[in-house]
């Protein structure tokens, strides 16, 4: 082992094989890493469900349909159970039901249970006995707990920061001062306020070294990392200079390569006074070498700075 | 594409033309960019307004009159709808109504709707027959989850760290050490502490390049950019150097060139443990050159330090 | 204006009268700044009681017992004034009450107000006519809107992070490698964990300048400003070398100078994933120049390393 | 007090002593510091249980089955409680129960209070008399607060962000580049995205110091501190280069000096916009010096890369 002359660490840290990953990937594949939507395209296997199951996240990450109807459904399923047990106490277990059939009955005990679970209680039908009351006090319990949670998860749901930063559909190679730079727009969607928008920007593609295929991560530099505010929108830019790993690089090279530039914002909702994050990307295909992107501001009689948002993804060739 | 002199990203960085937004405007205009109360000055448009809205930002932002009025309209027809749902099951669906009449129905109704949306239940109307009964059932779930979005959204509105840092009408331009200084004064308009101030200060104005007018933006320096505590008040001041983009300069030239002096306010809510945000502008009729903030420190007969706040924005001509 | 020599802004910054307030302070003073609790013992006036209130502060501030009194007093307070609103609807207006007097009517109908407010409803008094059940729909609004408010405040209150670290009592001047050292010492009095525990020490004391008393602020550098666990105590040492402001003090000279340290601790709470922060101060009267803080580690059977903490002030002369 | 030759405050910085705690350990002892759970394994004694005791934190850490048996028990205790004093008021005070004996009288006080509690209140009973009234209003108070307190309780258990990173069992000591590194592998349990995930790693051991034994600590350099995405897995490196305290080390001299690597993990969990933290540890005996991790990732149909994570742990002596 001599130690004469040691890679240092430092060093070591900027010679990004790995994208932030802590995983060198040598495996050559033509699918994305990263979707535009921002979600990785990766398999983790070797859990099982549950154990990787985190229900919280999953509760808040379903679509609304899903979980309005995981909603609906539970509550049903409780007062059919809870229908059930009271129907089990016998026929004088609910006073004030006058139903007599067996179909009857058990209607009657699950809309006994909606007013007991909800804590409506309007006294037509009312518990008598022992075991009866019993159930309406675990069931009274069971309503309060039940709808804290689901009310909780709606409400965190609502409230959630959810920045909605759109990227332009391509990105580009235009000209920049005297050199080119890779660019791409983004605007909020939404009319929240973001402030403090900074982005970090990755460029891979596979490298041959020594005969073997293996995926490197370049860091971008950027023209500005970070903006305090984004009332409008904001073009990123690599300015494509002699360190740049894209320096001189064509269309073809980038397909060649299998490139993918990864994205990573992060922000300040101002009203959540919460930080918020966005992934995209852009794979080799949706880079346009040789174009620019259209002004976004359009004429205001008022005077006051105006944008157009549907012209985020407007490109023209140079 | 000759390499040879590229502007380096890092200063690039630098020379900020954009005041952090990654827009070039190069529009003139004698509007304000930034408003007195922070917010922009910009229009967007080409998104539809469905898109943009975030609901709950919305119902936020909106003033407590409006909330209170939309609650209780929701409410009254929240219980209308149920009222003639009711109705519509049939003179028997509700038991112990004595109304013969159809308002009379209706009425009681909607009052039985209102006992079980709130989840009170009398007893002395209740509901019959299957109809009723599901009608019911819904009734519970939707004022549960109703009740559920409305006290949440009140509770967050209420509880929501909204820092009242007040600016000082005028900006001046100071006597400072032995040049001058660009200062406003800032306090604390509530009680709860704040600490870890920092300030960020941009300077721009219409400058011609090349016989263009654009908008350039310059970054101040501060004499310092974060104070730890701020019990009592904060002069903000900005040093006039030789480097200052502000050295010599003439309330006519600040009129000529539209000038505008933009803050950004970050602060910690003690209480709330969180990062708060407060912006604000100064125009170029809003700066007094030669003059200085008056003293805000009272005597106090306890020798304890005491600042009267109404002098915050008091100046005198130096 | 002569642009000579300027002091350049990053120099101003070092040069900090202003012990991070932004405010000269030249009133000599013998109180304290800073108080033990960590409040400020300073004045404000000028602001009208109601614009500086800030309510959710104010609510969440006060006293357990002041709190509960103001939630039972309101309580109270509601429930008799809808009472008395249910009263002038008439004797009609509550079916159910045998009430004759006008005490026994006020009191039915108070009663039936919590039943309602709390949205109980028994049922065996129940609203009668359109007056009596617009009130109820009221009535279950505010209910239902006020236990939202009291409930999410009480819950607020109990799980806000607090953290609780407590300071020596005294703080010491003591022997440190070769030379001197200015120490304080703090545990966590609580048993979650805190993490990443940061201390800003400022010196603080009057001087004459041009004849002129002033009070300059000095930061003291740390031996460490930083811990990543905090599962004992922390010793925190201010060096004092040559470039101390504390170099070769003496505890006459402490007291004619008035001399003060005023410390903010930032930690993150573990369980809560805040930062939580805590400020206190020593006086001149509070430090003891040639003692040392005792070992608080106490010898264990199990081999744990184990601390004991009512040591925690414990000192000795050196 | 000479003051020639002063260590600076920056370099005592480096010496770090004490582990980022603060106090200097010279006890001998082979228990292990931080367990590999992450809780210290230290005593803290001299304060009252009551005094170190913070509720909320140990409702919020205490296992599911402890929680809700406090929150059932607390249910019935409450109702036993208001039962007896419904009781109290005599037999006239409850409306509609017909319970002659002792017992059957508490039964129904019993059944009663539970539908006040919960607020169901179907009006078969109902209090009559001042005194009911009056214990039914602070029944009611009682249970709006309790409840919110618990169903806060419980929301807060299941929403809070808890990061389940999995650290490999034993660490190894393998061949990195041209020289070795100390190396272990953390996988993120969950399916949630954990971003920017940061590594603190110490080592400490037992050293023999003018015949005294103390132990020191070594922060150990990283190939990386940092990582922006974690998809994958991550192997954390320390290169033992000729700087590294471990440069050289065997298995024998580890468990001689009783060696110890303590391990911080921060990282913002993205659906929760929040920083947690997790910390293990790796004894002397779990570390396998001469060996090296397998690889995680395996073939997939689809081209996508994937990783088999039970693999996190297996290694292979080189």
């Amino acid at each position: 082992m001599a130690a004469k002359k040691i890679p240092p660490a430092t060093k070591a840290q900027d010679d990004t094989r790995d994208f932030g990953l802590g995983s060198k990937i040598t495996q050559q594949t033509r699918t994305r890493f990263l979707n535009r939507d921002g979600s990785f395209n990766v398999e983790r296997t070797g859990y099982s469900f549950l154990r990787s199951l985190s229900p919280y996240h999953a509760l808040l990450s379903m679509s609304w349909a899903k979980f309005h109807s995981m909603i609906v459904l539970s509550y049903f399923l409780v007062n059919v159970i809870f229908g059930f047990a009271y129907m089990l106490c016998g026929p004088e277990a609910l006073q004030g039901s006058g139903a007599t059939t067996l179909a009857g009955r058990f209607l009657d005990s699950f809309f006994f249970s909606i007013q007991t679970l909800a804590t409506i209680g309007y006294g037509k039908m009312s518990p008598s006995g022992f075991a009866a009351n019993i159930i309406v006090a675990f069931e009274a319990l069971t309503g309060l707990f039940g709808f804290a949670l689901a009310t909780g998860l709606l409400f965190t749901r609502f409230s959630r920061p959810n920045a909605k930063i759109q990227f332009s559909e391509k990105s580009v190679v235009a000209p920049y001062r005297d050199i080119t730079g890779f660019m791409f727009r983004i605007v909020n969607e939404r009319q929240n306020q973001l402030i403090e928008v900074a982005a970090t920007v990755t460029f891979s593609r596979m490298e041959s070294h020594n005969g073997k295929q293996t995926r490197r991560f370049y860091p971008l530099m950027l023209e500005r990392q970070k903006v305090t505010f984004f009332p409008l929108h904001w073009t990123i830019v690599h300015p494509i200079d002699e360190q740049s790993p894209l320096f001189g690089v064509t269309q073809r090279e980038l397909e060649d390569s299998d490139a993918e530039f990864s994205i990573l914002l992060t922000a300040i909702d101002e009203i959540f006074s919460q930080t918020v994050h966005s992934r995209s990307s852009y794979k080799y295909d949706e880079v346009v070498i040789g174009a620019k992107f259209r002004d976004m501001f359009v004429p205001s009689e008022s005077g006051i700075t105006r944008v157009d948002l549907r012209r985020l993804s407007e490109i023209e060739l140079v």
